[in-house]
C-alpha cells in the first residue's frame, strides 16, 4: 500500500507553539505511526502545500493507494484544479483520511455536499476528550482501547453538518459536556474516505499511540481494496441490450 | 392514531421515593405529553403487566397503532407469547417506542437480535445528562432544543450493544464523560422502531417537557404509515412467473 | 406545506414527440399528482428555466417547503449563484424531490458529492420497468402497489454512483435485467433529499397514478419538519463553556 | 484465519440431483473456493448437522474466526442451544456468512430480528439471476465482475423481510423481473455477518468461480478484525465515575 501524508505545513514555520510540539512538522508522528502500525506493508511519501501541484500531480496520485489529509489556516489556497483531481481519484478508488480540521478543507467539502460546520472551543489549554467506540465490529477500532483519552484538546461539538456516517465507528465527549462524531467512514464510488477529527495543532494528539493507531487502521481500511470491480474509466454509459453476456 | 401506552408499573406501587414522583404511574405523565403535543390526531389508553394478557390481546394490538413501553424490574414476568405477538404485530405495521431500561426488555431484544447490553451507574442523585441533536432533519427531532439538559438521570454509556441505527437522531453526553446513542430509529418489516433512553423512574424526567415532545414526535413518526403496501399477512412465498402483471 | 415543481420545460417545447405526451409541459401531471394526493395541505407553483433567477429568487425559495426538480437538456444553463442558493437553502431545511435525469442537474451532484453516473439506454419504445419496494415501513411507499410496472420506460442501471443511501425505498428491473436503486433518501443538514429515477420524457411516466403517489408521498416526507431545531443560521462556531445551560 | 464451513448436509445424501452435482458434498466447492482465493492466511475445516453438537461446541467455535453456513431441509433439526452458542460467539467477534437458503436459519433469524421471508419460484431448470455490485467500494466486490450471470437458479426476490443492511453490495435481477438484496452486510456486537443469496442444490452454483469469490472475499471481511476492542467478556456493567482514567 502507497500512502501520501498530506501536510498543510503552516503553523509548525510560523508558530513557536506549535514548532515545539511538533518541530518535524505534523505530518512526521503521523507518517511513523502509520510505519509503526502497518510496517512492511506501507511505502509512505509526505507531500505539502507548498511543494509544485501541493505534490499531488495526476502522477502522484496515480501511485497513492491512501491519502491523508490536515489543513486549517491555509485551506483556500489549495488549487481548485488540485481538489477537482483529488476528489476524481476517491471516486476511482483511492482512499482518503481526512484529520481534525480538515474537516473544512475544499476537498471534504466537495466530498460530503453538505457545510461541514460544527461548533468549536478553543480555551487556552484546551479540555478532556474521551473517544468511545461505538462499533467495535469494525477493523478501524481493532486494537483502540474502550475508551481512550485525549488529556487536552480543542473542542469540537455537534451539530456536526456531514452526511450521516455510512459506518459511525467514534463518538467523542468533552469536558464542557458536548459530543461530537468523531470516526465516520464513508464509501464513495470507488473509494473509501474516514474522517477523524483528533487533533488540534496546539496539543501533542498525532503524538499519542491510539490517535496513531487509529489513523493506521483507517489507513488499512480505506486502502483495502487492491481490485476494485468497478471504476469510472471501466464503465460504460449507453449500454445495449445483454451487453454483460 | 391509536395509542397503548404500556408500564410495567411495578417500582411506583413498591418504592415511596418513585410514588412521590410518579403518584399516578409513569405512564401518566407519558400519556399527558402525548396528547397534549398530537392533540386530537390520537387516542391514547394504558395497558400494564397485571392485566389480563398484560393489555396486549391481538384484539388490543390490532387496535394499536404505536406501542410505547417502559419496562424493568419485571422484564421476565412478560409471557413469551405476548412478546410474539407483538414481535409479529411490528412486523406487521405497527410502531413501538421502547423507553429506558426498556432496552433489556424482552420484545427489545427480540427485535434487535442482540444482548442489548450497556454500562450503567446508579449513584445516588443521578447526574447530569445532555441530549445532542445529530439528525436535525428528522421529525422525531422537531421543535426539540439544541441541546437540551435532564438535570438529574441515570447514566447509560457505551458500548451500547445495539444493531447501528438506521437513523441516529440524539447521542447524550454524562458528567461522568461518557456517551450513549440514546434516540434510535429503526425500520423492521412494514414497522417502525424507536429507542429513546431517558429516563430512570428514580428522577422526575417524564415530567420534563423535551422529553415528552421527542415521546410525542417519536410516536407520529412510529405510526405515519396509514397504507402499509407490503403487510406480511399479503406476501406471497411461492410466485409463478409474472405474478405482478 | 408549500411546494414549487420546477421544471426545464425544453423538450416539450421543441420535441413534437414529447408535446404530444406532455402538451401542458411535464410539469403539468406532476403538480396535479401532487395536489390530487396532498389535497389541502399544499399550495404548489411551477417555475421553469427561463424565467428570471429560474424561478427560484431568494424570496421564492423562503417560501418553498419543497422543491421537486425535472431537468435534462439544459443542466448547463443552470446558474451556479441558483445552485448555491438553493443547496444553502436545502442545508437550511427545505426539502428536494429530484426526478430521473436530474441525477445529472448540477444541484444534486452537489448535493451528493460524487458524480451520479448510471449506464442507460434508449432503445425506441423503450423497456418494461418493474418497481419494487424493499422499505414497506417507510412513509414513501404507503399506499403504492407491491410492485408496479411502467410499460415503457429508458432503461437506468447500475452502478449508479450516489452515496449509499441514508434509506432505500425502490429498486427497478428492467427488460434487460439491469437493476437500479431508483428512490433514494438523504438527509442533509437540516433538509431532506429524494431521487426517484422514473421517467423519461419520451414517454407518459408522470400520468401514471403510481408515479404520481411516490411524487406526493416524496413530497410530504421531504416537507415533514415544521419545526427545524437547528438550522444554520441559528447555528453558533466558538461557544464558550455552558454555553446550553 | 481459521475458518468452519457449517453445511446441513441433507440433500446431498437423499438426493440423486442434488449428489450429481455436489458429489462430495455442497461443502466442498465453497471448501475449494475459500482456500483457492485466500491460500495461506486461512485453514479451513467442515462440520456438519449429523456430528455431536452439529460440529459448534464450545472448543470448536473458540477456534473459529468465520462460520459458513448453509441449511435448508433442516433448520428446525439444529438445536436451539447450539442456535444460541453461535449467537453468542457472533456477538464476541466471530464472523458468519449465511448461505442462500440459511435467511430462515435459526441463527440467521435469531440475529436479524425479523422473519427473514422472501418470495421464491423453483421452475424446473431455474432462471438466469444477474448479480450487480452496487458497492464498488466493498472489500467483498473486489475482484467481483460487473455484473456476473448465475445461468440457472431460484428466484429469490423481494420483499425480504431483513433489516435494511449496514451496507448492501450486490443486488440480483431474476429473468421473471423481480429484484433482490443478495449480498448484505451487517455488524452486530464485536461480529460480522453476511448474507449471500446464492445458490440453490439443484444448482452448480457454488462451482462458479464469481461465487467462490464473493464467498472468500467475505469470509475476509467478516474476520477482519485480529484484535476486537471491545467484547461482552471485557465489558462492564455498572461503572464508578472515571473508571476510564
Amino acid at each position: 500500500m502507497r500512502v501520501t501524508v498530506w501536510n498543510e505545513h503552516v503553523h509548525e514555520r510560523r508558530e513557536p507553539s506549535v514548532r515545539k510540539i511538533y518541530p518535524e512538522g505534523m505530518h512526521a508522528p503521523i507518517l511513523d505511526g502509520i510505519r509503526r502500525v502497518l510496517g512492511e506493508d506501507v511505502t509512505v511519501r509526505v507531500a505539502t502545500l507548498e511543494a509544485a501541484e501541493h505534490g499531488l500531480s495526476d502522477e502522484a496520485l496515480a501511485e497513492t493507494d491512501v491519502l491523508t489529509w490536515w489543513g486549517h489556516a491555509a485551506h483556500d489556497q489549495v488549487r481548485d484544479e488540485v481538489v477537482e483531481r483529488v476528489h476524481a481519484r476517491v471516486l476511482d478508488g483511492m482512499g482518503i483520511v481526512v484529520l481534525h480540521s480538515g474537516h473544512y478543507s475544499k476537498i471534504f467539502k466537495r466530498l460530503m455536499g453538505t457545510s461541514c460546520s460544527l461548533i468549536w472551543r478553543s480555551d487556552p489549554g484546551g479540555e478532556r476528550e474521551i473517544v468511545w467506540t461505538v462499533n467495535p465490529a469494525h477493523p478501524i477500532a481493532a486494537g483502540v482501547p474502550q475508551p481512550f483519552v485525549i488529556p487536552h484538546q480543542e473542542m469540537y461539538g455537534e451539530f456536526f453538518d456531514i452526511p450521516p456516517p455510512d459506518e459511525l465507528v467514534f463518538i467523542s465527549s468533552f469536558e464542557g459536556g458536548e459530543v461530537f462524531r468523531g470516526g465516520c467512514c464513508y464509501n464513495r464510488g470507488a473509494g473509501r474516505v474516514f474522517y477523524f477529527s483528533p487533533g488540534d495543532q496546539e496539543y501533542p494528539v498525532y503524538h499519542q499511540a491510539e490517535v496513531q493507531r487509529v489513523i493506521a487502521n483507517a489507513v488499512a481500511w480505506c486502502g483495502g481494496r487492491s481490485e476494485p470491480n468497478d471504476r469510472p474509466s471501466a464503465r460504460r454509459g449507453n449500454a445495449p441490450r445483454n451487453w454483460y453476456m
